[in-house]
Parts: C-alpha cells; sequence; structure tokens
C-alpha cells in the first residue's frame, strides 16, 4: 500500500512511519519537515499535497494544535486555534482524501483521550478530541467505494512526558511504539467508524 | 430560581420555558424574539446580554445552526456555520455565564443524537453535537463555587418531523415536552459533566 503520514516528523507520526513502513510505501508530510509540506488548516494547501502525490491506499494524520488553559481565562480566540488546526485541518484531509483514495482506502485520524478523561486546562482538548471523533462516525457511514475512516485516541506518550507530564498526573503514558499500532489497525484492518484507544 | 432560556422561542425552547416557568422565573431569549435579544456566535453581544439580565441561577441554551449536505459535497465553510454557531455560540454563553451564577448555579447545553448515532447529511451535526459534549465533560471538572454544567441529547422532535423527518427515517421521535424534562434535570438537579439523552 502507499500510505500517506501528515504529522510523519510529530511523537506519533515518527512511530506511525516506522510501524507501517515496514510493509508499506510511506509518503512522510509535515508543516516543515518531511518529504512533502502542507498547511493542513487550509484545504488549498491539502488539494495541492495530493495533486503532488496522486492516489494512495491510506491517509494517516497524526497532527493539530491544541490552546491549554485555565477555563476561567479561556478565549473564544483560543479555542479557534484548536478547531482550525486539530479539527478543520484533519477534516480538510479527510475531505480532499475521498478523492484520492483507492477503492477499499482508507483514512486514520488522531483525537486524544481527553475526549473521554478530562484533564485540567482541557476545555478545548475535551471539545476538539471529541469533535474528530464525532466528524469519524459521521462520515463513516457516508463514504463510497469501501473507503473506511477510523480515529485513533492515544494517551499521553512516554515520548512527551517532558512537556505534556505536568498535566497528566496520574495517567499511564504508553510508548509511542504501542500507539502507532492502533494506526496499523487502522490503515491494514476493515472496520470504519471506530475509535481505536491506545490506552 | 431565576433561569435565562436561549433559543426561547425554538421548539425545544418552548417547551423548556414552559416546563420551568411553573416553578422559576425564566428570562427568554432569542436571535429575534424573545424578552431580549443575542447573536451568540459573538461573545461581546453575549457580555452585553449578561450585563442586562444580571445575576442568575441557571442558563439553558436550544439554539444553533449546522449545515446538512452529503460528504462528497461539504466545503469547510459549512462545517464552520455549525462550529461558529452551535458549537461556540454555546460555548461563548458557558464563557460569560461563569461570571454571572450565583454559587451552585448551572449551565445546559444542547447537543443532539446524531452525536453518537449518524445519519446521511449529517458529518457536520454529529462533529459539533460531539464537540459541545466534550466541551461540557472538559468544562465540568474546573468550574468554581458549586457551577455545574450538563448536555441534554435530543432525538428528533415530533414538533420538528415536517422539516427534520426525512433526515430520521426510523428514528422514534418524542415531544419537545419529553425533552424538556431533561433540561429541568440539569436545571433542578445536582449532576454535572452529564450528557442528558432524551431518546
Amino acid at each position: 500500500m502507499k500510505v500517506i503520514v501528515i504529522g510523519a516528523t510529530g511523537a506519533v507520526g515518527k512511530a506511525v512511519v516506522e510501524e507501517l513502513g515496514q510493509r508499506h510505501e510511506v509518503v512522510t508530510v509535515g508543516a516543515q519537515g518531511g518529504q512533502h509540506q502542507v498547511d493542513f488548516a487550509n484545504i488549498d494547501s491539502v488539494r495541492g499535497l495530493f495533486a503532488k502525490v496522486g492516489k494512495v491506499d491510506a491517509v494517516v494524520v497524526a497532527a493539530g494544535k491544541l490552546h491549554f488553559a485555565p477555563l476561567a481565562s479561556f478565549t473564544p480566540e483560543q479555542f479557534y486555534l484548536g478547531l482550525n488546526s486539530k479539527l478543520m485541518g484533519q477534516v480538510n484531509v479527510a475531505l480532499v482524501a475521498q478523492e484520492y483514495l483507492n477503492d477499499g482506502g482508507s483514512i486514520t485520524l488522531t483525537s486524544g483521550i481527553v475526549a473521554e478523561q478530562p484533564i485540567r486546562n482541557g476545555a478545548s482538548a475535551s471539545m476538539v478530541n471529541a469533535a474528530v471523533e464525532g466528524f469519524v462516525r459521521g462520515a463513516a457511514i457516508e463514504l463510497p467505494r469501501g473507503l473506511r475512516i477510523n480515529v485513533v485516541s492515544p494517551t499521553v506518550l512516554q515520548e512527551s512526558m517532558g512537556s505534556y507530564g505536568p498535566f497528566f498526573v496520574g495517567f499511564e503514558p504508553i510508548a509511542a511504539s504501542r500507539a502507532a499500532l492502533a494506526y496499523a489497525r487502522s490503515v491494514d484492518g476493515a472496520q470504519t467508524g471506530q475509535v481505536y484507544r491506545a490506552w
């Protein structure tokens, strides 16, 4: 299979590239790094990416910015950071991927444990991650040609504990390589509309 | 209790006003109708509303626009209709309400069955409704002073079958008065972070 991984230079993305690269041709995409660059919050940039890469069998997205802050001081603009990036960035990829996926191909997006298990400062993270999961449930029943769409919900990664650890006290971190298995389940599997919890 | 109902002139809102009005002082708010008007997609308009109404014991929102269309032709702009209105409109109300609620007061938002049970043309509805529920889970654990926040997820209403019926074939519609009970459970109850399913 030919697989595009968007967010290939992040902690999750690197592990996904290593996992999928064992048996698939992987095209790596980042905001700055990777073989191709994309600003996925801009659907025209996503269209340009797929026009260059052409037909694929699977698309994985492990990217997106979120703002963390106390609810009492959260502004609408700070909520829109996550809506424009982690939510609509991934939706933009799914919308364009519909046209470039070979029959039976798959889209795998990324949410996060905070969709279900809230943390302080995480109102936007809970909102955006739940939105990604809702979008996947809705999109799964409409995709034609046997196309599939799933979402992986990772918990905090061992590799990210330096930056995210203080937000996730008491959560059991997992290795990025374990999270990557959930993406492989989606890409190589046959289900659609699923939330694969990597925790 | 003094309760603001935003969206008081809609099918759900009217039933909520009738239910809560039996034992509470209700302030009705609409986009055009009601005792006060608000454009809840604009947080400054929400601030103006609360500055006029003053301290309250409960805030209910049963309002928000969503675009319905086939996934294959959905545009980012169409997704943003729901994000700006039903999602961020309700979030704006919750953000401002924090400052105007008396101790132990409550916020009750509205999602919808499509968050969990997708329908054709409903990718945005599933996304936005799930986002509202995620926001409520996240916000519930951070609200101070015993403030509570819940969300009601109604199925399609008998009163709305004229317009929404074709989207919801096979779904069992309920009377708006039954949906209104779920709002009463949130306003008069003691739980927080809950999704009350009215189906």
